[in-house]
């Protein structure tokens, strides 16, 4: 085994789904080779590299040529790994063909090909995001709308409020992920080249070395290499104006959070007390060291863990927008892996997230019993509102408070309290069991589940 | 003076400018006693109140009949403020008319009229900094056009690297201008209102009790109360689905992170040794309580106190999504505060900007004389590109390292030790006081800054 | 009302316990011009300044001279307020004695007020701190020791666990409350003296100027000083050695969090389906606006909102370490508010968890109900030890599992599901009821309570 | 190369140290099977285990027989690594020796055995972390000795305030490295005992099955697991009671943030045209891809990197103490890789940190140039002081002011511009050169550094 390894032994979120590897230090690695290729493809349509060298350095960067431990350790020296890299990739392309390896990196700075790199894995992990969300989504549509007459309890500051319905719980669920979905696919990449300090001096001077003129080096460069590397073209270069770092760290925290919103959702629903949904079943899922009997809600708490985590790394990521000089010294350098972790949590969420969704199972008998439990004073403030008219709305409200108090207190159900209330209006007596009944009492629950069904509909079609 | 009160002191940066007031204690209760106000409106257009009460309403809630520090001290029994609050404005209703007293707040819920209120006094915020954020956009925008064609020293990692324009380091803040504009333009701010678990059941309860029909309680009431309110339409009530809030912290974060790199630099460029930019003069601005020679750049100080403190309360509002079942108990709680912060620290900063950016003086004779300070080893890349013709890439930097090391070692310029050098190319020799001149070496700078100005001109236009 | 005022409305978890008022803008202001005549005392007790100019300063600062907003607002022009009060402090002790206003502030710096005045106030919140989980302590003492043999449903990743004690649950939190007691008493607060730059050179001039000798300005002034203001004496100045402050952070959001894992537990013991305990009631105390059956938990919701947000403010002021220069400009400013947040938030979470601690109420029956509520498995962890005897530990936990997962899908108690498995072993299906009773696997519980009590009794005696 | 490896390619802080294999997914998988070993050990001298199985345990554990990758990749299913790492660990033992294969993990539970590993590699990465700030402390404190009486420019918000020493000034960053020594040095760290939910019964059942008696498996079987573990003795398992963990990020974050100011100021001393210091010298340290005259400080870039992660992860620590129930749902798995990154982070700066600190060079040429740049405007404040007693303060001051500004204006130096004012009382003109003479007004410097060289001394031997 080699020392430094980390396969996400303390990462279960991702671990397992084998979504690491988009952003392990090979990929990053190999990411930041491609772009390297991209460079010089980009420098051959130009004019500024010969088309051969150009093939040389895509056909070795192709290959394995670099090994990871030696850069990764010697990127202390120059305080990040491209300057080490470059010289490695340089060799295996001498090793091909010396003249080919004259034209490596030519006119590039660390932090094009790192930040470049980092755009493509980036691109690549979203994609991953994406699509998993999607899978989400759709997953919780067929539970809204196959639940959207299912009435439950709904809570609030822990305690049962009014009745809802399970497929509304689930449109909550759903917006959320839409939401997501949105702000992953707004988010822009684009492709790093400026040169030493983001005038891209460099390039233009190679270009009038080979052509004579710049146009090969400036503004036409920079959209030749953001087709290349598969990249939005940016305004100008962005080494100290970290906008893409900032909005991927905040749409990461996006995910994560409102994922984690259907994870505690799961989490409370499954408490032993409550019983009202179960994790889909899987070998070994769920299982405890220690005690047979166990079925942890594990996929929720795994998207719980993401969304403790992936707002404070959000956190240093949009600071990376304080950036000093023509490029941060630290700041730069702090971004690399609060990125990665960002980027492999969310994606172990979304994908985490699907699999529970498309298994999770309900509970109609529970979450009928749960409403049940108050004995109606689930619905008191249906009551209230029919006792406003005799009562006046304040006289109303203070005598159900204390109907219900007194209920609590004595252990009987809301309804026989009730019944037996004096003061409650002759009209109202009879109608005590329809106006108790928490299925009529739920709004607009399916409108409100129905209108994010339609927003479903369109944006994941 | 009041106990508790909280008027700036500590917070320059958005103390004296006004702005604080936008999100005030008084501010806050203002907006929650107009919302319940656009409730009465609303479901007075929808039959269900009648309009005289809804008159009465609306004339007690533009008066001014609610003891805030009693609101305040009292918001402790129910966790919020705003059951003290329906309670005290509906006294005051009573006071002025008992019958349309039975009218306030009917059907609502807290977190709808706190919800509510908090996008009402969010937009209002968003819009000052948008104002300022334009303001701001502007002044860089004349400040690159001006300094287009001014050189500078670009400095990476705290380095000389290589020359730059004053032109492009102002279209660089003025690009993190426009990307933080974009990002506020695009926050949705929905009205809330979903009654006590977000099923709309009390609004529709009483919409039946007055007309018999559902229809004026549910999605229709929902949308009718958000053109009252001056608010979007939610696709569905968010008591739990907490977006709005964190977007509003994503995009107070990405405002204060973007203005701190110009702040930074600002502070760069006005250090002691360095002296390219003086802030612009103000009575008292930049004193000393000790030092009569001092002038300190202030208003990058406030700036950069903004991005050091902004972040991190938007962690605590992405963290708030995490929001279990149909109301959180505490994290509905802890956004408040951090969203207050946040709104009047991005306020302060965008204003703050503003001054900064239109009353910036830039040092021309500085810039210049700065740019000469390593006489001529801040163009030694272009020398390498021009040398690794003749020597290969490697052995020519290898060369122009050994050369600005000496010149160092000996404070000597470097184009004197260079010119000393035998290695030096023939042809090369006579160039070099060319090939040195930073004003040759400025790449792509001019187009870049034009192109920024291309995206100002239409994003503020 | 004040333009910019906040009471509290916003943050329940502090208004309306007075606690408030220990960090308002009132405060701080006192407390800074308490430091100029702590200054001054000490200066005189050195024979810098005359002693009847001491006096004359002392009495103005117990006055009530100085306007606040207007210090506030123009706090800004030097980005810190104290310029501004100590020119206003000076005219005001001018219109008393001219002669003596020439003392006033003498060899001060900004930030040897600024940082004076908040170790002072930090002092007094954290004393209050202490006091209130000294409260927290005794009363989650005494309800360990009543509690210390009844049992509850232990309960991990949200499932029925084992059995445990109510006893040693409250030791849980009294645990947390003793190591977030001996962490705030830790905090050391020193005074800060170190003019313009942490050399004190103002302070020995004026001292050589007044005396001849330099002995009354340097070290022993700040000694004097310290003891004038009831702080400890520093090693050095710190006005770029932020120590204190980001003890203060770590050590305000330990206590938060510490007293958050109180809220959640009893949060989730108060869910309506659980209700194994009830806060203590009040006047108003968790009251809806719409729903009169409702009882929310609303002190532990205060708890949680604490520990939702002061962690972030913790993560501002532990980076003021990063404090360039010898006085950060933006590091020291984006800490004030964040203190003052943290101070206020900490001190309402400590009150209230005083609250909640002293009046929580237990409710016995249920917390039994619910340990039987899966009808014996929560204790297949024992019978998992007995049968591994017989069947080896890895067959005991298959047929356990086994069993358990028959019991959950039939509905059946799990104890009956039981005694009907044949494979069990002859001699343990006689001793089924006893191995199944919850109240006979409770391990170390009452040893373990015992010892939290243990260290209890020397800590906060 | 494995798939989902990171090797440190993104974290130059720590990449290349050697540091980073002290907290690998190897090492913390290895510190799980020795505290197997621990607990084997531990019931063996409490006779509950045979002391010939816990002979194989341990020689077993010393071997190497688990497969990282698998256990990393099926940690998913139980939501953590050490259910599947259990099952690994028990089929080695049983291949040698089947028998003993009964007693692994006898009684144990997941957060056991995860928690104390986490605890004993903690504690070797803070006796290296101890160890290095001992060697930064020591190479400070010969900076501080060593210049104690070199002046320099002292500078607050980014400007020259008065002069100090750079003897001072690494007092100041000696000082903070003390304060972190002091806090890594009272990290408590427990191991973590206390069975499926923290009340010992699993273990004191399988010492009833084998002793007859409970002793052997509550409060001293933990006493002695402690021992074989080499961890301290908690009070009470702590599964749901975080303190071990918020400390370490607490105190990660501290010597981070303290380690930052460091960097920053090297950073501002080195920067091109402030040149006062130069990092040391090494084979490719601090070169550029791009610039051949680059030298950059990258140890202080590294330093910087690290201060801007850590306060993050701390906080997510540190809200680890928010965790319900008896094992929290989340919030423990949220732990452990912002634990593992906030330790890497940290050991890589602490030894960063005295690499730059053993070879920091400063030219006392040029700090005596910079002191000078003002023209003595630099020692004003003491002029102030002078004049005050003729003029009064506060016109004092306003002369100053305006003289410096006129200085500033015509760029003439301040004492030339004051000896030309004819305000100035004759005494005082005489006397300008000694007045203006910066090293006449180093204040208390010298003592201020002996104090803080008298506390190294004493915390470091």
């Amino acid at each position: 085994m080699t020392p430094g390894t980390d396969s996400g032994l303390l990462a279960p979120v991702w671990a397992g789904t084998g979504l690491g590897a988009l952003v392990s230090d090979e990929a990053w690695l190999r990411a930041m080779v491609d772009v390297e290729a991209a460079l010089a493809r980009a420098q051959a349509r130009l004019g500024v590299v010969p088309g051969s060298a150009a093939a040389v350095i895509e056909s070795v960067a192709r290959g394995d040529g670099v090994d990871l431990l030696e850069v990764a350790e010697r990127a202390r020296g120059a305080a990040n790994p491209v300057v080490v890299l470059v010289e490695r990739f340089t060799a295996a392309v001498a090793a091909r063909d010396p003249a080919a390896a004259e034209y490596v990196h030519r006119g590039g700075t660390s932090q094009d090909i790192l930040d470049s790199a980092a755009m493509v894995l980036s691109g690549r992990v979203l994609a991953v995001v994406e699509a998993d969300l999607r899978r989400t989504g759709w997953a919780l549509a067929r539970l809204a709308a196959e639940h959207r007459n299912t009435p439950m309890a709904g809570r609030t500051l822990t305690q049962h409020a009014v009745p809802i319905t399970f497929g509304l719980k689930a449109a909550g669920w759903l917006q959320l992920v839409l939401d997501a979905f949105e702000r992953v696919s707004r988010v822009v990449l684009p492709a790093q080249l400026g040169g030493a300090a983001g005038t891209c001096a460099s390039y233009v001077a190679y270009a009038r070395l080979a052509t004579g003129s710049p146009a090969g080096g400036g503004v036409e460069l920079v959209r030749v290499f953001a087709e290349e590397a598969g990249l939005a073209e940016p305004v100008v270069p962005w080494h100290a104006l970290r906008t893409p770092i900032a909005d991927l760290g905040a749409a990461c925290a996006f995910v994560a959070g409102a994922l984690g919103k259907f994870g505690v959702d799961v989490q409370m629903m499954s408490r032993t007390e409550v019983g009202e949904v179960t994790e889909p079943a899987g070998e070994g899922r769920g299982v405890s060291s220690a005690m047979p009997q166990k079925r942890n809600p594990v996929l929720a708490t795994l998207l719980v863990s993401a969304a403790r985590q992936v707002p404070a790394y959000g956190s240093i990521l949009v600071q990376s927008l304080v950036a000093e000089d023509e490029r941060s010294a630290g700041g730069w350098h702090a971004e690399w892996q609060p990125l990665r972790e960002s980027l492999r949590l969310t994606a172990g969420a979304a994908r985490t997230a699907a699999e529970l969704a498309e298994g999770l199972i309900a509970h109609p008998g529970r979450l009928r019993e749960n409403l049940g439990l108050t004995g109606g004073s689930i619905v008191s403030e249906r009551l209230n509102a029919e006792l406003a008219e005799a009562l006046g709305k304040a006289n109303a409200k203070k005598l159900l408070a204390r109907v219900a108090r007194r209920a609590a207190d004595e252990g009987r159900p809301f309804a026989e309290t009730l019944a037996a209330t004096p003061e409650l209006a002759n009209g109202l007596a009879d109608r005590v069991p329809e106006l108790l009944d928490p299925e009529r009492y739920l709004g607009a629950s399916a409108d409100l589940t129905a209108r994010v069904l339609t927003r479903a509909a369109s944006l994941l079609a």
